[in-house]
């Protein structure tokens, strides 16, 4: 598992910066981008996106959860030996 | 057969990731990248993208079957000595 | 001929994988990719990309014939001592 | 004249793969890109993309009146020492 | 923390250009982009970017406050060993 | 002056690829792009992007008016020890 | 100060090009870009891309003035060892 895409929906404490920290620290993680999709007064819909080279997906689901938040949806998985990127076929254009 | 991409539908279970492991083991599949396009309460629309230098195909739709998934359609194929990417022509843009 | 790009109808059988193995057959193709442009129940409307160092038109032509396909049209075609692409001017943009 | 592109307006015969061979062959050119961008019953309408180091103008013109084609208009040209690309400027975007 | 996005409430004093140096002073900034996003007679809406080996996020936020500005929203954060990019999946295209 | 866009109006005469190469023989030009915006039965609006190490903008004007050309505007200008690319800012997004 | 990006109005004397060979001679400057946005019949509205090592804002606002021109506003500031670039993240698409 190279490369994981979560739709999280995640209260507003711990932050952004600590719930991205605390992926992080996952074993099987190398690295973590945490963009806002979208807020209101009670939890943040977010995209958790996490690479390495062989990403622990439970691992991940339960330090979510830890942290309080919710998967929303697995929204992209990439396995193998390298990363695939998925590219819009003419149907999608 | 370098590249394959599949529009399969696939129950929740197994889950994204437990599907594009089983789908990245099959013998001749280097990478996978398995997207999600749509979901509802029993099924999930996803994008399967599967590279490699010899993709058997009947053994990925067997996989994807064996999985409780269906081939809705076969989106693009790329075969040979390397992988030709499709580009948009004047008439498409 | 470096580059054929053709806009081809084919009945469902033989499928995309197949069509795209028998195109990559062809002496002198190097590489093939096949995208799904749009289907209904009879056949398959894909566009067809082959590339190679001196693609012989008329062999795959009468190969996606002896396919049960037909060309369309003909979208795109670079010839030379390299692939020259084809970009939007500011009359297209 | 590195590079020339034309909009041209061409008869069914010859086809889109003989008029770029044709094309290729006069001796300043070195690739041709010939993409479709309209077609009705009588005419096709496509847009020529001719590189090399020095491309000769009238060569390319006249080579393509004698294969029954018309010049509707000069698109692009690029001239000098290499080839420099036209780009968006604010007021274009 | 390699990568900080934030979006900040700032006063027209002090300048974008001091605001940003002040936070490029800040010890664990290797670089920073500050651009506009709105502004009105009393503040300016700004998209603050902070790249860096180990960005200290609160040493950021609280000299974002001490230059008189407030964080809205962190809208992305980078974390690990590398900086990993957020890419369009199917669903957002 | 490393780059200058214009934006020239010209007579049907000379024509687009003559206009080019003429710009193109002036001292201190290195290449020349000349792409065609709009065209009526008396005018041709037309882009000029010129580069150079050291473009000198009054005999590109004047050679512009040479060939019975008027420069409509000064589109883009890139002085100094290299080119810099203007890029959309979060406003013009 | 490695990049900055200002919204300027200037008089239609001196030339675009005038204005920015003077910005490009401020010491600290290495490149500068002066794109046009708007023009009327008084004033040009541009965009001015100035990149150095160590750009001093405070010079290119007093030569910005001594040519007659006004800061609209400062839309994009880089500052640091490196210019980071300012991405759109999944809110801005």
């Amino acid at each position: 598992m190279r490369r994981l895409v979560l739709d999280v929906l995640k209260p507003h404490k711990p932050s952004m910066t600590a719930f991205a920290s605390e992926i992080a620290s996952v074993a099987t993680v190398e690295a973590v981008n945490v963009a806002l999709v979208e807020t209101d007064d009670k939890v943040q819909n977010i995209k958790l996106t996490v690479e390495g080279d062989d990403v622990d997906t439970e691992d991940i689901e339960s330090e979510v959860k830890g942290l309080g938040g919710s998967v929303h949806s697995v929204d992209e998985v990439a396995v193998g030996e390298r990363i695939v990127e998925e590219r819009p076929t003419p149907q999608e254009r």
